[in-house]
């Protein structure tokens, strides 16, 4: 295991740590629990807040979007963990501003259990709580079964998403229903090169052969559709663009939002290619990429491999993507 | 060699071609050669123009930094090669404004040899070019050769100040001084856990234990000054910091502007792990934190590994430092 950390029991708070050392004006805990973190600063009021949570290990996800048009608060738990119930209802208490609180999070169970734990203890609080779940991974589960998907890469979208609504003003019904066209129009594919180490564990979550990949691998590993010889580029691409497409109904002249996302280890020059592959075949097919968003959004530590999303937008999603949002780690202007 | 790649010697072509379909308002080439890279946007007539230039490999090193308020424009090699004396000429014909250019690049033989010539070049054409040469890597040679020393991630403060100055619209010996004052206060050290491979060649470019770490280790993986065991991060950082200290007077109240750059497979985790060490460091010895930067800033594709470097600061440079700036690579407000 080479990593630069000290105590693998420390692994998270360290990290997090120095995460509210270098970003005190962004990002604070609360009840002085370094995995329940909230906006630093103040919001307009009566803001509906947005939360979200899952395990570490995927930075930026999930504090990392917290910040200003995106999202208002995270619970963390250790590498590959979910938070408790009781930290995700600290962030929830903190977070609301009156007109109640979305939580906005992953499809894996343990954290469906906890949110919805957290919610009833928030409702019993007085506090409203929605909940809608990411499930963008096509390779997950099989088409008419989204519900069963894993929530991976294009979560990221729903955060941008409601949270340019929510600043707007817009009402928890109207951020929840954002949010959940955002996941319904999101689909995503990804493929693994190598495998991460959680350092509690200290060994590779899954062995992979050195000329091998798999297509469709969950981000802590779970099984994708496909493990056979690395192919070019091009034809990894040209594979899980497919799938996409046999996925979701895209037509000409739709516009879309492309997110390559890089798992950890993969240089920003590879997305870049994988990226130029995207934008051939999308031309082919006359989608249009209305922005695109290239480097790594939703990581598993120092894994290889990436993602492709793609997010159909319509006016009212095209209007809140090119909003303007800043966390210390998503900044658009 | 896991990359996602099609051919090898189209590498470095194709992951241009991806940074061109993704940014056709940021960056252009010229020539139609994809490794001369140039703004393609207008400027304010008059605005003192900057150079770079280097090896592939390095992403978002060099034409990351082309955009508002930094350089002008970048001509790259193949994978850890220069581009050629006839690239950089072109690079600088094309974003001259009539008040001269400044070449602002590493400490390195084939770069130094290369800039020269077009320097030579573009005089005959009646432009006016400078130099500035970053040599920020303490552990490339003593005190007191600092010439001798490679430029690293620190070469970035340079970009930053000196494309804000040039922005303000600072003559280009200004902008040179800056570049230079810049460079003159910029230490830093890094370290190697792993290597990376050049795809044309598809090896390793050097071996090291599992257990072991280089500290000082160049970009490329020129040598450092010390093989050993991999230590706990904490530890890693005491000692960088000692060196960087032992070659640079930091008095207590000083302002400092750190960067803790990911060499290209070191997660983000373990960065802010590391900046949490460096804060307490520079905590306990009374030097204030001015502005920090933590992600990857020059990489060596998938190396793993990290540098921590230190801009000391005065008014003139934290008022420049603090400007905005845009490229697709690097905004900041």
């Amino acid at each position: 295991m080479k990593k630069f950390i000290n105590k693998p029991e420390n692994y998270v708070d360290e990290m997090i740590k120095g995460i509210l050392y270098a970003h005190p004006n962004k990002l604070k805990c609360v009840n002085n629990d370094l995995k329940c973190l909230t906006r630093a600063y103040e919001v307009r009021e009566g803001k509906v807040g947005i939360a979200t949570g899952g395990g570490s290990g995927h930075l930026p996800l999930f504090l990392g979007y917290v910040g200003e048009g995106l999202i208002d608060g995270a619970s963390v738990g250790n590498v590959f963990a979910s938070p408790s119930a009781a930290q995700m209802y600290e962030v929830t208490k903190e977070i609301d501003e009156g007109r109640g609180v979305l939580y906005l999070y992953g499809n894996y169970t343990g954290d469906i259990m906890n949110f919805d734990m957290a919610a009833e203890m928030a409702d019993m609080d007085g506090i409203r709580v929605t909940s809608v779940v990411g499930n963008d991974d096509v390779a997950s589960s099989k088409k008419g079964e989204e519900n069963k998907r894993r929530g991976i890469a294009g979560l990221v979208f729903a955060y941008k998403t409601a949270g340019a609504y929510a600043e707007e003003g817009a009402d928890l019904d109207e951020v929840t229903r954002i949010a959940q066209k955002t996941v319904d129009n999101t689909r995503t594919m990804g493929v693994a090169l190598s495998p991460c180490v959680i350092p509690e564990i200290g060994k590779n979550t899954f062995s992979i052969g050195e000329d091998e990949m798999e297509i469709g691998m969950g981000i802590h590993g779970e099984h994708g559709i496909n493990r056979g010889k690395l192919l070019e580029a091009d034809e990894v691409v040209n594979v899980m663009m497919e799938h996409i497409f046999n996925d979701y109904e895209y037509k000409r002249e739709d516009e879309v939002v492309v997110l390559i996302n890089g798992l950890g280890s993969t240089p920003l020059d590879e997305l870049y290619i994988v990226y130029r592959r995207v934008y051939e075949i999308l031309q082919e097919k006359g989608i249009k990429i209305h922005r695109k968003y290239i480097g790594e959004f939703a990581t598993s530590m120092e894994m290889a491999g990436m993602s492709i999303s793609l997010l159909k937008l319509d006016e009212e999603l095209k209007r809140l993507i090119d909003a303007p949002c800043a966390s210390p780690f998503f900044m658009q202007k």
